[in-house]
């Protein structure tokens, strides 16, 4: 088993080709790194990418494209929907094989430090890797954005950085560094148009109105196909089981009499989620992750 | 999408270590082939290798391990209890991502052609490679064994083979050659001790009395855990899939009164056959195998 860890850094530019050509060319120089996906959005004005490889490879590689950001945008004129509070806005770790949680907030930690002492940017520590509670949600650290952040900075003792200066760098502002669990966006569509079951159901399972721990959900109206959808986040698919969300789901639909049609799963799904579901369904006994071929191909490869 | 290609050939050597080690190195010196498995078993007097990587380099990679075994295995001095007719005795070609399975009908053919040429060894093709009914069974192809087919070819015009002379190699005997799907060893444990049942639920299921046409099913008795299990052999898991197999065998069990207690996979397990399970009971819309988060990093290694 290799280690295999997860950034998805998001940073602060959509528009300019120029600026988001070098940041792509940066990634792209560094062989043993992954890039699975790299989204130029116009109308956010940002840019979410997504690395894959081992702690130190990905922490070298994010520390270039962080660099990068700092040197050419300047957040005195961004303008994007997007909360934002920095050129290189967040930096999430998340552990995807053969590594622990502790791991990436360690990783978390290291590139702050490392990151704020070459820069002189103020680094805020959120969710696995916060160090306040108060810090875990990182729109709590984001909110008031670059521009409210930039008053209330070095007066505010509730704002002093985790790392770095007590003061917003000129033109790069400030970076949120976190470690958090691999986020499966995942929806599950019910044979009616009766918005209230979806939201019902949303709310039974999700953890802010007494379901699930690690689910956030809403009800949708998919208008084009006459149906509701449950609309949800699963944010820690080792605790809280896709198939158990599911499960829950349909026993739910069925109290209101509607059929569950299908499910989605949004983007990309670790191995592990999908063993999970076959253990369930198929009651399997001592099934171990690496007797998936193409597991056992891709830790050859290492 | 890369393709990949597994082979799965058979040596008639279990025991001589440094033949098996000579083997063991030509296959090593193939740095873009990963080998998954190789194990000698002195019982049999055999070696299994599975090997897996893309169609060239699987077909040069078996080609320098069939050489090394004609140049050092000596037939007419090999006993073991399992069934075999030359030094190289069986070369499967089996399509794992993004090979069709003319693909590896096409590479037997190939592979055959230029061994028997180099070797003057007579090959036969099984399986989906079988240029005749009566070759598809591998069983029927070694009927008589090394000994049989000695006596047999060159008189029999039944067993004239698909390549090369039509006569045994002297030291080297004959080797059957085929293309087939990945076999998954697949088994389904029942809450009871009544073997009874689960050869019943066998016969329901197997393809040879009147079940799914990709099934080989046995009932055992697992007497250490006092319980009985169906045993079997998925023969093309893309088309009789393991989940309906699997609920098959729970609605045969119901009809006894008799719980599904666990099911088993043995070795490895295609990440396609896996995706298939969550699909059905998540009733997934769209999903694609890339969306696997292994999948897409070791098609991003290739």
């Amino acid at each position: 088993m290799v280690k295999i860890v997860e950034c998805v850094p998001n940073f602060s530019e959509g528009r300019n080709k120029k600026t988001i050509e070098v940041i792509y060319n940066a990634i792209k120089k560094h062989k043993d790194v992954e890039l699975l996906d790299f989204t130029p959005d116009a109308d956010h004005n940002r840019t979410d990418i997504t690395i894959v490889g081992s702690p130190e490879k990905i922490k070298a590689t994010v520390m270039d494209i962080a660099l990068k950001c700092v040197e050419l945008i300047d957040m005195n004129k961004h303008k994007g929907e997007h909360p934002r509070m920095g050129a290189i806005d967040v930096v999430p770790f998340i552990p995807i094989s053969d590594v622990t949680m502790e791991e990436c907030v360690e990783l978390a930690n290291d590139f702050a430090k490392e990151f704020s002492k070459k820069t002189n940017i103020p680094c805020f520590l959120y969710e696995e890797a916060a160090k306040r509670e108060d810090r875990r949600n990182l729109a709590d650290v984001r909110r008031g954005e670059y521009e409210g952040l930039k008053e209330e900075i070095g007066k505010n003792p509730e704002k002093i950085p985790d790392y770095g200066p007590n003061k917003m760098h000129p033109t790069a502002g400030a970076t949120a560094v976190g470690a958090r669990f691999f986020l499966i966006a995942y929806n599950v569509n019910l044979g009616t148009d009766n918005l209230d079951i979806a939201k019902k159901i949303a709310k039974a399972v999700r953890h802010s109105s007494g379901g699930y721990r690690y689910v956030k959900a809403m009800g949708f109206e998919i208008k084009e196909r006459k149906i509701v959808q449950v609309s949800m986040n699963l944010v820690n698919y080792q605790k809280t089981s896709i198939f158990r969300v599911f499960e829950t789901i349909k026993n739910e639909a069925e109290r209101y009499g509607v059929p569950v049609i299908g499910s989605e799963i949004v983007g990309l799904v670790p191995l592990e989620a999908l063993v999970d579901v076959g253990d369930h369904y198929l009651k399997l006994e001592d099934f171990k992750i690496d007797q998936v071929l193409e597991k056992k191909l891709l830790d050859a490869k290492k």
